[in-house]
């Protein structure tokens, strides 16, 4: 028996007596006799006295509370179930397969054309994929034409987001990213780290650090692959890295990254486990999961000053002499043409190009011809010098390659909500510094599996996080947050 | 196994193999031969057909409905319990006993103040009722004074409804109700019926018209009593009624009325019986099944025209010679004390007196022992002549007899509610004034079961309302209905 059944059991009694106790009132309007007024009050009371017991049973009160958690996990059940399903039926599953198949195939095609430099290599699978993913987005859509295409793959990756709020938080976040961008490139570059670092030791440093951050590796693996990556949900939640003996950071970081993901899909409610529930809300949250842990966790001065001490001891020293060195050389801000390599100042004006031009892809405003054109244009725009080789522009990144188009914002939306997530945190856990100062970023992650990462997708996303934070989202606690870690850095 | 159980064994399936198709993609970053690629895309789109098949599978659009309606239950069940479980937590048993006792005794001491036209008789009772109601509604807003107080008891008859938003709609109705009530005073008044009426042919013909208008008597039961009230749900649902000798309107417009309130919940799902959703949604709706059977059907120019023919048969003559003056004695605007005997223009007006005077006495704006004077003076301002006996005045009324306070207004918005349904009726109904004028009422009857009565209580009121009507409620269709009827019934 469910608490749901329990309770249905008990309403139903209730209601039984309580149209016994009506049947008093009847009888009194119609059969009683008038001598039997003041014994009649009393038969009322009584039965008054019975019902309200029922209906203030303290057992009553721990039924509701269990069969609402039932009901909830059915309702958002039932939506999950339900969209897929609507969405399932609007395409034909000759469209479903083919797809699948040319996604797969394309994979291969970009990491040659992406090796060779070879834009005219990759642009036939491209167009193949940009118009079958239309002809997707207009079985969804019901249109063929508009922002409807574009929003309907936006709606795979976050749903019930449209791409025209998300331009309108771009536009909040744009100048006030640029001009801090300016007003660092201004000031004398902190010195990169350099060295050989042993992949070994890397692979050590890297795995007790995803385990402080909580990953638990009887659940998950980690791998090397060319790309760092999750993969799975549940007990099977895995992760990828890769390792460059010149670059200890590329291991590290994009471990970090990917344990974020990782956690979120382990942690969240055994009982969602194989269920629609049971993954992550949307890309956009499981993005902050991923940056949170990498950047305002990982990137942060107490755990860089952690870091400084296992590296020396790892490595047998560093290039650096400080913490305080280590920490600027981590969160260095450099020109560059790579979106995975950028900072946290620059990464969102990556996304916004990406973003833009995925856009006219889809509506057809943009010829697959023209692509690395308007690429290296946008890039000469956006970022004052220009792009040398397409491996640096247009081919750099795998996702155009798998037909995943409206997935980039969620990048920059994950960037948004880490940074309301963050000062949320900080005002619920005022000693975080002093954990992450010993290399504890536990209270940081009980804090977001407590607050976030168990309700899997049982609530739409923004509620997933507006509910985790307590209030709305805004973009102005990330801006805050980039001004005054990089105002502090660069003297600003 | 019930179909959301059914559902959620889909749903893991699906779950499984997505995780299966997923590792896949694990695979073929991390451990496959290059050159596997190929045959990969085959396996990959053969998953995809297989995972698409799931999704769109027919057994789970059913499956999905299915569910959806007993997720509906479940949630509204937990809506009610939930809400009445949260009420009677902060009401204590003492005061809940004495309330039903104090409303019980309090019925006879009324009824003879009434019958004795002694207010003073009356008053000592309805001040400990409205101590008791006063403290319940603090135990039950956490206020001790102020709107929430009132709010707090308008809930119990009307869920959500605040006393400012029905002051507002009043304030709307106000101006046009008495201004169409002053250009009908200005125009002759037509006779009205007299004669000596059989009360067993008035009691044969009542039967029958409450049989046509879809009263079970099977589930129900007719008895005589001095205030005709609906009891009881379900297979239960009773009415009562009341015979004058020289007055066949009192029987028959007081039994359709009843028939409405009693037929709403006979006809509510049958799945729904004895469950927290197995009654009506709330007060002002139960009002406007009740008043659009009587008024907008039952004192339609073709229902009465057809009445004109059984009368005639039933009582072997009338004291008028046509069917259009039977429709304007029935429909007669009068100058009238009694708010059950008001015709449909003035009614909202005696509501709207209570309504101001109950708020004063619960507020403490009105103390008990000035409220003759307070009743009789607005009854002088809002109908321009003065109230001669208590029992046509202040004690006219059962209901604060009954601690009832905040359930006049419902009546009211009970009469707003059938305006709006009757013009949704008549847009999806054109044939229904044919069918009225053979005495046939169930093509309405028919549409409102559908439409409305068969939920229950498994919307909340106003949508309850909205969903039956398609828009939003507004009191414009009943005043244009009141302006229309009353217009062409005097010449205006």
């Amino acid at each position: 028996m469910s608490a749901m059944q329990d309770l249905l059991a008990h309403a139903a009694q209730t209601a039984a007596l309580e149209q016994v106790a009506g049947r008093l009132h009847w009888d009194q309007e119609t059969m009683m006799p008038k001598g039997a007024a003041t014994q009649r009050a009393e038969e009322i009371a009584a039965m008054e006295g019975v019902l309200h017991a029922r209906r203030t049973d303290p057992a009553l009160g721990e039924l509701l509370e269990t069969a609402q958690a039932e009901t909830d996990f059915e309702v958002s059940s039932l939506r999950l179930i339900s969209r897929s399903y609507q969405r399932a039926t609007k395409i034909p599953a000759r469209l479903a397969a083919e797809l699948a198949r040319t996604a797969s195939l394309a994979h291969g095609v970009w990491a040659k054309a992406r090796a060779e430099d070879d834009v005219a290599g990759f642009l036939p699978v491209l167009e193949q994929l940009i118009t079958l993913r239309r002809e997707e987005a207009a079985c969804l859509s019901g249109e063929t034409r508009g922002a409807a295409l574009y929003d309907a793959l936006l709606n795979d990756y976050e749903p019930e987001m449209r791409a025209r709020e998300i331009a309108a938080l771009f536009d909040a976040m744009r100048p006030r990213l640029v001009s801090l961008r300016a007003a660092i490139l201004e000031k004398p570059m902190p010195a990169a780290i350099s060295g050989d670092f042993d992949e070994t030791a890397q692979l050590a440093l890297t795995r007790e650090i995803a385990l402080a951050f909580g990953y638990d590796l009887d659940k998950g693996r980690i791998d090397l692959a060319v790309h760092p990556f999750s993969s799975g949900s549940g007990s099977d939640s895995r992760i990828t890295t890769r390792v460059a003996r010149d670059d200890p950071f590329n291991a590290l970081y994009s471990t970090i990254h990917e344990v974020g993901h990782a956690c979120y899909e382990q942690n969240i409610d055994p009982l969602y486990h194989l269920t629609a529930l049971g993954q992550g809300a949307s890309m956009g949250v499981h993005e902050s999961q991923s940056r949170i842990y990498e950047n305002q966790l990982g990137r942060s001065l107490p755990f860089v000053t952690w870091l400084y001490g296992q590296m020396q001891t790892a490595f047998g020293g560093l290039s650096t002499d400080s913490p305080a060195a280590l920490y600027a050389a981590i969160n260095r801000v450099a020109k560059g043409y790579i979106r995975t390599e950028a900072d946290e100042v620059q990464y969102n004006l990556h996304i916004m190009l990406r973003f833009d031009l995925e856009q006219a892809l889809i509506s057809g405003d943009l010829a697959v011809g023209d692509l690395e054109a308007a690429w290296n244009d946008r890039f000469m725009a956006d970022f004052g010098f220009a792009v040398a080789r397409p491996s640096h522009g247009v081919l750099q990144d795998v996702h155009w390659s798998a037909g995943l188009f409206g997935y980039f914002p969620t990048y920059a939306l994950g960037n948004v909500y880490a940074g309301c997530l963050m000062q949320a945190l900080r005002a619920d856990v005022p000693n975080l510094d002093a954990a992450l100062a010993q290399g504890n970023p536990r209270p940081a992650t009980d804090w977001l599996r407590e607050r976030l990462q168990r309700h899997g997708s049982l609530k739409p996303p923004r509620q997933t996080i507006e509910d985790a934070i307590g209030g709305p989202v805004s973009p102005e606690p990330l801006l805050r947050y980039l001004e005054e870690k990089f105002g502090a850095l660069y003297g600003l």
